[in-house]
């Protein structure tokens, strides 16, 4: 398995810059005043299907017809925003694509992947649709694996490098840790163009396999999908090629359920802009960097996308999170490490 | 009372320009594709303090300033969005302004007009909230009304002038009602611009003052604030002044209570921005107007803004609504006219 070089972003932006929206950077002057830093928000939701998982399924799709190897049939599992993107990619290149859906996606997201033209199959857990896929491959389709794939990583690599080739070079960079290959993008994007940025992954405390992963120096497999309302960070585990490039990260955090549903609430209100709870766990672990800096840091929180089902609107807004103010809860004491004391 | 030209919303749109957003103008694919119209959204949730109002409240206080006659001290009564647009436009000209908000009044709403700048006093009614703003003017301030006011009107215009100097002429042009303000600068635009074009309001069946109001011929008040989800048609009355523009649109439609939510949460999928009910509201009812039309009709929906309280959240998202889609919806058959058999 050979590395990714850098300059493979570079490359995958030019290729997809027709396909794909180039996202706005957000701010909001309200959370800076109230924090202190500078916050800048890389805005997936706005981009086709309204996930960064374009990017890569686009990327992949345009290498193999570069390459002539375009097959006829692409097969993928996922449970949202892969499937979406990797309908729309096939749709684009003219291919047909089948996408295995796990039964806990949701209706919504598999109507949307089928109105991008792909078919869909409906299997029960993650892991059957993860072996259904295997088994449709074996039958001569390609598999667009979500994360274990270098031109997919690539593809989600371009996201920050948007943002760092307008000159940016934020202290510190924040994105969602699902299967790893966002974080590998990033990574090889601030390599290329502002390496003396830290690059910071964030997982649920209900779905760290990252963090042992990282640990143990092994991919560590989950055996059932944790109940994280992060739907983007349910995946099982990371694979060998993202570990390699997860070890190089300044740090990965762990965040708990009631923080991802506090920042999917505030994101939303401030940003006014749909933000999906994989995209808020991102911003819980930048505010839980960013409030032990002595100095105004600039931090860019990537947003993963703006696809929230119904049933996930329900849970989110079950509580008001928004009588509490961020410049509050920055004035709260931290939680002690979990090593010494676990949290409730 | 002198009638407002229609080159005031010209006037208008060149004075408030470099203080306010050229707001998108978005379109579904799938929507057009299920419908079978060109429907057209502008989205004012990405205004200013993420509504229209901006529009109205920067163009009065520019024009009083241009006429050398800015007071000192602003007053204004708001639930909401006006509030929060007075707030915004006294700090950009420099004057204090005092909101005086009925308890009602979400407290996130409450909050985001004390960030922008102004004092914020709490009554219990809307009537209440009126009255004390109207002692606050005999000491001296002066009362922006939010939609009893020449330049708010010519100012709420430039959202629809905005469009059609683009050269856009749609068939129809809907906005919801509240005051009338919104559509009495939208009738004015549209007069300018694209006299061909029909104007329709859209009101709550809850709050249909409007409708009741156009067919007495006189302002009709109600003695309390209607229970509806469209927190912005929950005013009173409409002005004489509004009501004058009223009278001439096309038709004022009334919806219920789960068309509002239905529309809210589809906008919200499907436009991948937060649309408040009240917007929803006006695509409620150009949905019942498109179904009605034997050929493909281009309609512009005036979208108010994005600002959703977290307890409005919950309501809107208590049940699943995107589990029938538009297509659907459109198929079935529309209810009986409310004179002959009042709906549940």
């Amino acid at each position: 398995m050979n590395s990714l070089s850098p300059a493979a972003i570079a490359d995958a932006a030019q290729r997809i810059a027709p396909y794909i929206n180039t996202t706005p950077l957000l701010r909001s002057r309200l959370l800076n005043s109230w924090l202190g830093h500078d916050f800048l928000f890389k805005a997936e939701g706005f981009q086709k299907v309204g996930a960064f998982k374009t990017r890569g399924a686009v990327n992949a799709l345009l290498t193999l017809k570069e390459q002539r190897a375009l097959p006829d049939r692409i097969v993928a599992f996922s449970s949202g925003n892969h499937a979406q993107a990797v309908a729309y990619a096939a749709q684009l290149v003219g291919v047909e694509a089948m996408v295995v859906m796990p039964c806990e996606a949701s209706l919504v997201k598999r109507r949307a992947t089928i109105a991008y033209g792909a078919q869909v199959m409906v299997t029960g857990s993650r892991g059957e649709a993860e072996a259904r896929a295997a088994d449709l491959c074996e039958q001569g389709a390609y598999l667009l694996h979500p994360f274990d794939n270098d031109w997919v990583i690539a593809g989600q690599g371009t996201a920050c490098y948007e943002v760092l080739r307008d000159g940016l070079q934020p202290d510190a960079v924040f994105a969602s840790c699902g299967g790893g290959g966002w974080l590998s993008g990033t990574y090889l994007a601030t390599q290329l163009l502002s390496p003396g940025t830290s690059i910071y992954g964030v997982e649920p405390q209900r779905a760290n396999d990252a963090v042992k992963s990282c640990r143990a120096g092994r991919v560590i497999q989950l055996t059932e999908a944790p109940d994280t309302i992060a739907d983007g960070a349910r995946t099982l585990s990371v694979s060998a090629r993202t570990l390699r490039y997860l070890r190089r990260l300044s740090n990965i955090y762990e965040v708990d359920e009631p923080d991802i549903v506090y920042w999917t609430q505030w994101l939303n209100h401030l940003l006014k802009t749909p933000v999906e709870p994989t995209s808020a766990l991102a911003m819980a672990g930048a505010f839980d960097w960013a409030r032990s800096q002595h100095t105004p840091q600039q931090v860019l929180v990537l947003l993963s996308g703006g696809n929230i089902a119904p049933e996930t609107q329900r849970r989110i807004w079950a509580e008001d999170c928004l009588a509490t103010t961020p410049e509050r809860k920055a004035a709260q004491p931290t939680g002690v490490p979990v090593s010494t004391a676990p949290q409730a």
